[in-house]
C-alpha cells in the first residue's frame, strides 16, 4: 500500500555528483560487513558538536557508516526527525552550508527555522548571543549556528540547553565539514577506517592552505591526526612561515604522523595521494581569498591516481579543467555532505531507533 | 500504535527557561478548574489582531488559558494548524519575534512562508503594501506582519482579506507581546485573572520606559488598564516629562487605576511588585536605545519578592547578574511566548475544534 | 473519516481576488469538457522551464487546464509534491514571486529550501553559479531561480542535473509569469484556447511597455505569437523607436499576426480588447521604472469591455482607481499565479499520477 509514496520518493534518493569520481556508500558499508558502531553514535545523543577534538577515529568512522547507510537506503519513510525543529542560525550568511543542513533536516521529515542572514536581524538591536540562546530553548530542538566571531560558542552556550552544532565560528572550526571530507576519503578507500591500514593503502596528505586561519582546513587536519594507522605523512604547503596556528600546535607535536611544512608546491605535489585545497582565510571579521600561488589545474604534476578535496566555494586555486578528471573527488565530497549532516542530526537528536538502530 | 511518534515528540514539549523563576501553566489552569472561556476565544475566529484595545480582560485571560493548555499538553498529535499557511512578513527584521511565530506555527503542523527581511525585497521595486496584501490573499491563510511604519496596518488592509496579526508597527503597538507579558503574570499569580483580586494579591506595577515611543511598553500598559481588580497602582518611571503619548492619554484618564509618573526610580523601586523594563524606543524610522539611567541589577533596591518583566532584547538597562535570581521573571516570560502565539493562531484560524474545544 | 481534514482545508481553497473581475476556472474546464491534454503535460516531465519559446499553444493551454483543475479542486489531500524539495534561489530578491512559488509548493505538500536574497549570501565568497548548481543536485528536486544576469541559465546548467525553472533572468525571460498572464486570458475568454477562435471572440492586444528590456512583457508577447487563431492584432505602445529587441525580432517577423508599433497611446487605446501594462525595465544590472507617459486610470479612453493585465508590482502607470472596475483583470491574474506554478511543478516533477492523471 506504500507504492505511491515509494514511487514519489524514488527520484530523490541516491543523489550523486555530475562530474569526477563517484563514490559508492556500499563499498564503505561492505568493508565493515554492514555493521555500524552504534555505541559510538549513542554517545553523541544530546551532545553539541563544537570542535573536532571532541571526536576520536572510532566516532568519525561511525558517523561515516551512518551517513553511508542513509545514502544507500531510502529512509524518508522512517521519518527519523519527525517532530523535531532545527534552527539554522547563520549570523554569517552562507547559502551552501545553510541549505545543506536544511536539506538534511527536511529529507528526514524534520522542520526548519531559518535565519539566512543574522547580521541584518535582531542583532542590530544589540541582543546578546546569550539571550538569543535562551530564546532558542523554546523555539527548536537543535541549533545549527555559523557566526563570524570565534568566541560565539561560549557566548550562546551560557543559556542554551539544546544541542548546538557549530557550522563555522570565525577562524575557529567547522567540524561537520571535516566529517564530510573524511566521509569522502573513507568511501574512496574504506581501508582507511582501519586502526592499522595496509601499508600500500596508507596516504600521504598534502594540504594547500593555512590551517591557522582557515577553519575548514584546521578541522580537516585535526581529524587527519586521529587516523594514525592510515595517514603516513602530512605536508602543509603554504606561503606562510608558520601556517599551523595555535590550536593545532600541540596536536601536531604529539602526533606520531610526520608533518612537514613547505612553500614549494612543485617539489611535493607529485608525491601526494590526497591534495586538500582551500583558499578562503578568515582574517579578523572578514573573508580574504588568499593569493592563488598554488593553483591546481589539469597540467599540475599530480600522481595519476591522486585525488583532490576542496570544501568549496572555490576561486582561482582550483581550475574547472580538473572537474572532468578522476582527480576530482571534490564533487563527490560535496555530494556526501547532506548525508553526513543527517547522520550527525540523527545521532545528536537520539533518533537512531527510528532507523531500527541503537 | 502511536508510541514511536509520542516518544519522538516527548523531548520537545514543555520547553522552559534556563534561569530565574519557572512558571507552571498548571497553576493557571487549576485556578479556573481547567475551564477555558471558549466563547471569548470563538469571537476571535477570522479576526485580525492589531491593537490591544480590541481586547478586554476576559479575552486576555481566555488566551492565557488556551496558552496554558497548549503549554501543558502535548498537542502536536492534534495537528491543529494542519493545512494552514502563515506568512511571516517582516518588513522590519527581527530574528526573535519572527522565529517565535514560526516555531508556534510549525509545532502545530502549520506551514510558513517567511519574509525574513522585507526591506531588501520587492519593496525596492516600489510595490505598495496594498498590492502586497492582495498577493497575500492567495499565498496564505494568515499574515503576521512587522513593519517600521505605524500606518502599515491600514495600508495592507485595503485589499487583504486574511486575518492580520500585528507583530509590531513602528511606534504603534505589539499586541501579542503584551499578551505574552500578561501570560507570565497570570501564571505567576493566577489570582490576577479574577475581576476582583484579593487585596493582598493585587500588584503595584512599575514601568521603566516611555510608553509613548515604545510599542511593547504601550501595549503592556494598555492591557494593564483592563485589570482594574488586580492592579492597585501603576508608576511610570521615565526621564521624560510626558512619557505617556497620545494613544494612552484617554485610556489612562478614564481608568480607575491610579497612575503616577516619576523620574526618580530609587524612590519607588522598593514599593513595586512588578517592574517592567524596556530600553528600545522607536523614533521615526529607526531604533534608539535610550540612556540606561534606570539600570537594574542585583544590587537594586527591589522588594524581596518583586519580579521583573522585560520583552527582550535587552541592553545595559537590565544586568545579567539578575538572571540567576528569583526576580528574573523575564526568562519565563520569554519561554511562554510560543504558546501565547499558538493560542492566538488557533483562535484566529478557528481551529479550536482540533483541540476538542469550541 | 476525512471530515476533520476536509473541514480544515475548506477555508483555504479557491482563493480569489478582492477587487475587479473574478475568473472561474470552471468555465475554462467546461470549454474543453473537463478534458486535459495529458500528453502535452507528460512531455514536460523532467524538463527545465527556461524560455517561452520552448512551448507551443497546445502546451500553454494544457498548463492552463491543469491550473484550472488545481484551482477548482481541493487537491491537498492528494499531496502531489510529497517528498519533493523545491529550492527557491532568488539571487535577485523578489518577495512576490518567491512567495508565490513557495506557496504553490507548500500547498501541494512539497518542501522548500529558500534563498530569499542570494546577493548577501555565498556569492560574496566568489562561488560560481556552476558550482552552486553542483551543490543543488544534492539539496533538492527542482530549482526555481531568479538572477539579475541574463546568462545565468547557461552558467548554472553546466552542472545542474535537476529541472530548472527560470523565475526571471535579467532582461531575458520570465516564462511562468507569461503562463500566468495567459491563464487569466483563457479563463476570461475560453474560446481563445481554440486553434481557430470565432471572429467575434478574437482579441486586439495592446502592450504598453518595451518587450526588449522588460522580461515579463517579452515572455507575454512570445506566447501571444503562438495564439495565431485568437489574436487578431498586437499593438506595441512605447516611447522607444524600437521597443521589440533582439529576441523577438524573428518571431514577430515570422508571425501571421499583424504587429504595429506606436508611441501614441491615445490613438489606439479605444480599439484594444486587452491592455497589457508594465513599467519595470531591466537595464544592465538594475531596475528602472520607466516614465509613466502612458498612465492608465479610470478616465482613460478604454473600450467598455476592455480588460487590463499587469504582472505587478505597479507604480504610477496603473492607477488604483481602476481596481474597483471590471477593467481590472490584473487582480484575478495575480490570484491565478499559485495555481499555474503548481501546474508547472506537477508536470515537471512528473507527479500527474498523484492527481489521477497521466
Amino acid at each position: 500500500m506504500l507504492s505511491t509514496k515509494q514511487k514519489n520518493n524514488a527520484l530523490t534518493a541516491h543523489a550523486t555528483n555530475s562530474k569526477g569520481q563517484r563514490l559508492s556508500p556500499i563499498r564503505l558499508l561492505d568493508y565493515t560487513h554492514g555493521k555500524i558502531d552504534e555505541e559510538a553514535l549513542a554517545a553523541l545523543a544530546g551532545q553539541s558538536i563544537l570542535n573536532p577534538r571532541q571526536f576520536d577515529r572510532r566516532t568519525v568512522v561511525a558517523i561515516a557508516q551512518l551517513a553511508a547507510l542513509l545514502e544507500s537506503r531510502n529512509v524518508e519513510m522512517d521519518k527519523p526527525l519527525d517532530g523535531k525543529i532545527a534552527i539554522t542560525a547563520f549570523f554569517e550568511a552562507s547559502t551552501r552550508t545553510r541549505l545543506s543542513f536544511e536539506s538534511a533536516v527536511l529529507r528526514l521529515d524534520g522542520k526548519v527555522l531559518s535565519v539566512p542572514d543574522g547580521q541584518v536581524t535582531g542583532i542590530a538591536k544589540g541582543e546578546s548571543l546569550a539571550d538569543i540562546g535562551e530564546m532558542f530553548n523554546t523555539y527548536g530542538d537543535v541549533v545549527i549556528m555559523r557566526h563570524p566571531d570565534t568566541d560565539c560558542l561560549d557566548e550562546i552556550s551560557k543559556n542554551l540547553e539544546r544541542p548546538l552544532i557549530n557550522a563555522g565560528n570565525g577562524s575557529g572550526h567547522h567540524p561537520t565539514q571535516a566529517l564530510i571530507d573524511w566521509y569522502a576519503l573513507l568511501k574512496w578507500r574504506p581501508e582507511l577506517c582501519s586502526p592499522i591500514c595496509p601499508e600500500e593503502k596508507k596516504v600521504h596528505l598534502g594540504i594547500i592552505g593555512t590551517p591557522g586561519s582557515m577553519r575548514a582546513v584546521k578541522s580537516f587536519v585535526r581529524l587527519a591526526l586521529m587516523f594514525t594507522g592510515a595517514v603516513k605523512k602530512i605536508t602543509l604547503i603554504s606561503e606562510l612561515a608558520d601556517p599551523v596556528g595555535l590550536d593545532l600546535t600541540e596536536p601536531i607535536e604529539e602526533s606520531p604522523i610526520p608533518i612537514e611544512i613547505t612553500n614549494d608546491a612543485q617539489e611535493v605535489l607529485s608525491q601526494l595521494d590526497v591534495v586538500y585545497v582551500n583558499s578562503i582565510a578568515f582574517l579578523g571579521d572578514s573573508y580574504r581569498n588568499l593569493d592563488a600561488r598554488y593553483k591546481l589545474d589539469a597540467s599540475s604534476n599530480l600522481k595519476p591516481d591522486a585525488v583532490i578535496l576542496h570544501p568549496l566555494a572555490r576561486n582561482d586555486e582550483l581550475s574547472e579543467d580538473l572537474d572532468e578528471t578522476d582527480h576530482n573527488l571534490y564533487f563527490a565530497q560535496a555530494a556526501g555532505a547532506v548525508f553526513v549532516r543527517q547522520a550527525v542530526l540523527v545521532a545528536v537528536l537520539d533518533r537512531m531507533s527510528a532507523l531500527g538502530l541503537g
